[in-house]
């Protein structure tokens, strides 16, 4: 199994997807760029759904659903949505199959041809704002604070498992608002929480900033975004919180009387996490004997496997482990017992090895009759004994100190790998040799951030909300500049 | 608020359609057929899918996900699968939008039409079939038991909100076995989960049995079925849970190397339950004063409204309230405290009421004075004032008491509407003067079911897996018949 992972000194790229088609996290579909998530895979998205979704609520916000199909006149009501959205778009344009003329396949019926094509949501603010209308008369009935678990699609041409890919699964956050002042700081609670997840669950560090013009979300005013950094020294955008100022709202004509009784445009935010983060996932912590999973996230986070040779031993191994197993289950710890036949020790080893399963505990006859267990962790591959008595305190306490300790190694990764320069050439150096971050001034013109793109491939990540202190000059335009900014190559 | 609800006396499916809105169930939606589900009918859907969750996954189901599109071409591989399916689904067949070369709007860019349309699923067998065949070789890797969460769309032309339409949101599960007895055996086990679940949790009795031939699904063997009784006399199919043989295995070409090294076609089981037994739920329990939800499934279980007039009360009375709410909450009961300001609490109670909160509590000044609250219950909309001590004991046998009530109120109707016939006659008075069930002894042929269907509207619901004991003779042909089915007209 781990002989199918491509060492990431390697191919970065190949030991990705050979971790992520080994580990049975996802699988490739028939119908290009879309991609089936096996269970493994859908384990973590639920377990990260279930602690997202949590927040959420504990925030105020309600789930609810909106429709897959977007008529095509909704896209083309906000000039810079459309521009941003249907040039990547599935089209329904039929509602009927038929036999072919020729009788050897189906085809669309031109009887059943649409009056008006629908697109399959790339997002939903068009449909969602165009009910908001119809639920919003007054301040009394705001604010609304709706969130959507939904699956979107957008046509990419160039798609990696999870990644990218032309259907994904997502949240996408849509709220209405009074005040122009509300929608910002709902824009920010959920930046803040969506740092919180990744940080705390996920355990990857990230830079909380703003998005430049020409990066923005297409209807925006603003985009904040979370940003992570991979081991391979790219970025990549695991969240962003928008703030759509009265767009939509003007797009839709969604207006409410307000305490003045005069009439108003609504205030709007929308923000969205993806399957995309278990792409991050698995790039921010795996190694070349596949998955590491975080403990908070990991669907088994212990594995137990009970080892004996002879008949005999076996009720005693069996047995001893169960009693290990049932102990932990009772502390709250996702434990498995891993009692199947026909499989070797060793072989079972590697595959929870390549599954990311945090800590494996094995059980043998010489333990049972000294009252030890061995326990391996994932992230170190190191191994102890340790009694089976003090077992659940120990494995709890691992477990701890295995999500402090892939966050911290994440954490000093990126700390290596960012670099702050002071010219052009020092920018393009550290690109090549290094990669990572980057941190320069920029003169805020998006000519010279193009120029950076098409000379470099590097973009700017964001704008970081916390600022460092000192102003400056473009490091290729010599302009005045208030601030340093994320550069990065990025996925 | 109730005033918006037309009474069922006058007109059956206008109340339905009222209910559903006015309790902000959900919403039309600017495609036609399409739904939107807001958060009150959300919430609903979210506990139910954690209870079935729950019970697919101690019954050894893992949650996965399959994509969206399946190609034209795999539809047709299963004759019967094609025929049932083809004639009304959602057709792809572009990838891009263009501005239209009036310039007024968008259409399909031609160029990007796809080398093969795709359909949006209207159920998943062909993609997940297709995926099997990969993932299986050995016995070793069976069973297969996969359940995913998914909306899918079905091109209906007459829609009614919940109850049928265009899109909705269900569970699919998919099983591949290596025995035919294995495959019957677990689609009998899902029927039983099923019907649990709708009589346990629902509060909604079932029939439990096989479908006819010619209301099978599209690619099944035997469908097994569980079938309920709205309130105005007409079935309604609950969930289907189908043995699949081995046409999708034959179909995709899925083997596997049986114990005895013989190349088997694999068994196949496939179920499903919507987002449509939220419409049950509705027509069971609700009535002309709206929306009535069973205890375990409702969202909010108790509602505590304070009513006080001056100022000096206030404190007084939501401090009251306030220590009920904690108390009822560590109870694991689902309160919310209704403190909201500017809305009289009679609004609130009509409100509360619309929306199906099954146990209302008002404390007011008097209430704080004698240590009393007023407790009112959704479905005998009584009251009762009972002492603040022991209201945390009161309101849970109260939730436990709606919930058997809830059960039995509708199982005393199907009762009183199901009629046993020994003649067609009787049959046809059956159905025009009470509806309901109707049992009657079939001679197993098509011929006379459509015959009946065409004279009557009634379809057989199902041949019930729980027998009558005596054989006897088809009500129209006089030809022989086993046992007698269950005849209705249906949704």
């Amino acid at each position: 199994m781990a002989d199918a992972i491509t060492p990431r000194g390697e191919d970065y790229s190949k030991w990705y997807i050979d971790v992520v088609l080994t580990a049975k996290l996802a699988d490739y579909s028939p119908v290009r760029g879309c991609m089936i998530i096996r269970p493994n895979g859908y384990q973590l998205w639920e377990n990260m759904q279930r602690v997202l979704d949590g927040m959420f609520k504990e925030t105020g916000h309600e789930n609810a659903y909106f429709p897959l199909f977007i008529p095509e006149s909704f896209l083309a009501r906000e000039a810079e949505h459309v521009e941003g959205f249907a040039k990547e778009c599935a089209v329904v344009t039929h509602s009927r199959l038929r036999v072919s003329e020729d009788g050897t396949g189906l085809e669309p019926d031109p009887d059943s041809r649409l009056e008006e094509n629908l697109v399959v949501r790339p997002t939903s603010e068009t449909i969602i704002w165009d009910s908001y209308r119809k639920w919003i008369q007054s301040w009394r009935d705001l604010p609304i604070k709706i969130n959507q678990w939904a699956n979107v699609v957008r046509w990419e041409m160039r798609t990696r498992l999870f990644l990218r890919t032309m259907e994904f699964l997502w949240q996408e956050g849509h709220t209405a608002h009074a005040t122009e002042q509300e929608a910002v700081d709902e824009t920010l609670l959920i930046l803040d929480l969506y740092a919180r997840f990744v940080e705390d669950y996920m355990a990857i560090p990230v830079i909380k900033g703003i998005k430049t013009e020409s990066e923005r979300f297409a209807g925006a005013v603003d985009t904040y975004c979370i940003e992570a950094l991979m081991q391979d020294g790219k970025a990549l955008q695991a969240g962003t919180s928008h703030f759509l100022g009265q767009n939509f709202a003007k797009a839709f004509d969604c207006t409410f009387q307000n305490q003045d009784n005069e009439l108003e445009h609504v205030w709007a935010t929308s923000w969205g996490v993806s399957t995309r983060l278990i792409g991050a996932l698995v790039m921010t912590h795996s190694d070349d004997h596949g998955l590491v999973l975080p403990p908070r996230l990991a669907p088994t986070q212990v594995v137990l496997v009970p080892i004996f040779r002879k008949e005999e031993e076996k009720s005693l191994v069996l047995d001893a482990a169960d009693k290990v197993r049932r102990e932990l289950s009772e502390r709250g710890i996702a434990v498995r017992l891993d009692d199947r036949e026909g499989q070797r020790p060793g072989w079972k080893f590697t595959e929870h090895e390549v599954q990311g399963v945090p800590v494996r505990l094995a059980i043998g006859p010489r333990d049972v009759q000294n009252g030890t267990v061995e326990l391996a962790r994932r992230d170190t591959r190191t191994k102890e004994t340790v009694a089976a008595d003090g077992v659940v305190d120990h494995v709890a306490k691992t477990l701890e100190d295995i999500q402090q300790s892939l966050f911290d190694r994440a954490a000093e990764f990126r700390s290596e790998h960012t670099t702050t320069v002071d010219s052009y050439d020092e920018f393009k150096d550290t690109l090549e040799s290094k990669g990572g971050f980057v941190l320069a001034h920029w003169d805020g013109t998006a000519e010279t951030e193009a120029r950076i793109k098409n000379e470099t491939k590097a973009t700017i990540r964001c704008l970081p909300l916390q600022k460092g202190d000192e102003p400056g000059v473009d490091m290729i335009t010599g302009k005045p500049s208030s601030q340093r900014v994320y550069f990065a190559r990025a996925y």
